[in-house]
């Protein structure tokens, strides 16, 4: 393993691979500077990701993981409409208590998991802090810009809006819960769970047409991420089970509750014509916004019985608990 | 204990007691959304603490944890000569393998703590994240904003340039140094280990005035970080050990190696006209850069017995390999 000091100069090396004109000044002074482009306010988010809560080393490559971290912060940024200009990274390493602390082999292949994403979406790694650790410890914040003003927030929705989702739902999770299952499952780049794509050439489009009016992440699941919409723009859903776009080995429990899609979830005015495919991506009407007091609770859902039945937030936190 | 959910709630309401008109949104979204002045370059930078690492539970009262926390952070903000404009708190809290979890008297006096000098310089807690962990996990970031091209570097001290100090150093590794020998120590509000103070006043006056060449904030220790501006700048440095300005309870060892002062170190052209106390605190000359060339080691110190010997970097590090 190496020292800190070492680490902190690979890394440093390393970041020069993912440069982003934003980065005026990355890794290597008391904090970064980073160039907005004028008009525009910055976004930042935060994304904490820890060993045997976020990820298991049994289960996730190390590439998988440094891909998984990157990914909820980009994720974020999308949700806004927002560019991802800048990441940092805390990282906290085990030295102590295991037998041998934790091999060199992991802490590269994470670094190569997270930096060839950021790569891709030309974010430069322009700072961070590392400290021995208990158990591995990630700490992802991104930065990004967003035309002033023309953020989507999550509390833009108003009654009568159609809600939509990206992609299809359910396929980390079904993962999840073979891993769980004591299944082996190789971790391809192709797969929903090891190496989930955020989805910030759409948001972006979305936010540049004006077309959304609220919208959110989905990485607690969509029973979850849809209340958040509900909570912050004071109204309530009515989603259609049928129309829910599943992904292949999941079923409508996982789609509706299982997180860590990363997909997009957002409403636009019911006249809007919004594409059934954004940037490649499939776009799926799924329910509509209603009223606060329309229902007794946030969301309801049309089941394949044709009843409608209250939706109770499961998501992440279920999985969590079953652990 | 609070669920997760409720803590959020909690935080968001304790975090409008410090709002920053820079802060178009704070939790609540996906990311924050932070306002810059126009002409104004972005800050960013994140440091991680944890429990038994860098603060232990038996030493250092919760609020003053979170003080020390967002110091760490501010503390890099005031050494570019910026502004601080929010904060974003990633936290992980033991809630398994102890006998009862962590206290909630514990993260609330915490949150006091760094909410209330956050409150001090008008800086606003904008987001976040919350997962169980193993030890107690703070990772502090604070977003700030300097006029473009006017951040003060690492790198900016030339030959010739005096070198001076904020304050007095050795004060808090002396109190540290009580703590490891077993003394009981009160953690008086006015105690520089418990609750050292930011020099944000002072950053940004020598950046106005452009009378820094280069600066640094001393958290790892004087050796350690007059090292980073040597190595930074390309030069080396000679300080004189007579002009040290060594704190109270403390000694020269201390005052070279000791972390965690919070002062700021800077470099100014010979001819520069250094007041002897800038916004209230004390400006110490301690000695002169030269070419690297000059010497073999990168600091040469001339000790009070006349001598001048290589300046080996102790600092934070050697406090670490004790424990």
């Amino acid at each position: 393993m190496r020292s800190e000091r070492e680490l902190i100069r690979h890394i440093r090396r390393l970041s020069g691979n993912a440069k982003s004109r934003a980065v005026v000044r990355g890794i290597g002074d008391d904090s970064a500077i980073v160039s907005l482009s004028p008009g525009f306010q910055l976004l930042v988010t935060t994304d904490l990701c820890l060993e045997n809560v976020h990820f298991r080393r049994g289960w996730h490559p190390a590439p998988a993981v440094g891909h998984r971290c990157l990914t909820r912060g980009l994720s974020d940024i999308a949700a806004m409409g927002g560019e991802p200009l800048a990441c940092f990274l805390s990282l906290g390493l085990p030295r102590d208590g295991l037998p041998k602390g934790l091999p060199q082999a992991w802490v590269d292949g994470f670094l190569r998991g997270l930096l060839s994403l950021a790569h891709r979406f030309k974010v430069q790694l322009a700072g961070g802090d590392i400290s021995a650790a208990r158990q591995i410890t990630v700490d992802i914040v991104v930065a990004g810009q967003v035309p002033a003003g023309k953020a989507v927030l999550r509390s833009g929705a108003r009654p009568g809006d159609r809600i939509y989702v990206t992609g299809s739902l359910g396929g980390s999770a079904a993962v999840l819960q073979q891993l769980y299952a004591g299944k082996k499952i190789k971790p391809a780049r192709s797969n929903a769970h090891f190496y989930p794509v955020p989805r910030i050439e759409v948001g972006a489009w979305l936010r540049k047409k004006g077309l959304a009016t609220a919208m959110i992440d989905l990485s607690d699941g969509l029973s979850v991420d849809l209340a958040h919409i509900c909570e912050e723009s004071r109204v309530s859903a009515w989603i259609n089970a049928s129309r829910l776009p599943i992904s292949k080995g999941a079923d409508l429990q996982l789609a509706l509750h299982g997180g860590e899609d990363y997909e997009l979830l957002f409403t636009a005015p019911k006249n809007a014509r919004v594409p059934s495919r954004i940037a490649g991506i499939k776009v799926t009407e799924i329910g509509v916004i209603r009223n606060q007091s329309d229902y007794s609770a946030a969301i309801q859902i049309l089941g394949e019985n044709g009843k409608v039945r209250p939706l109770a937030q499961g998501g992440w936190e279920h999985f969590k608990r079953q652990r």
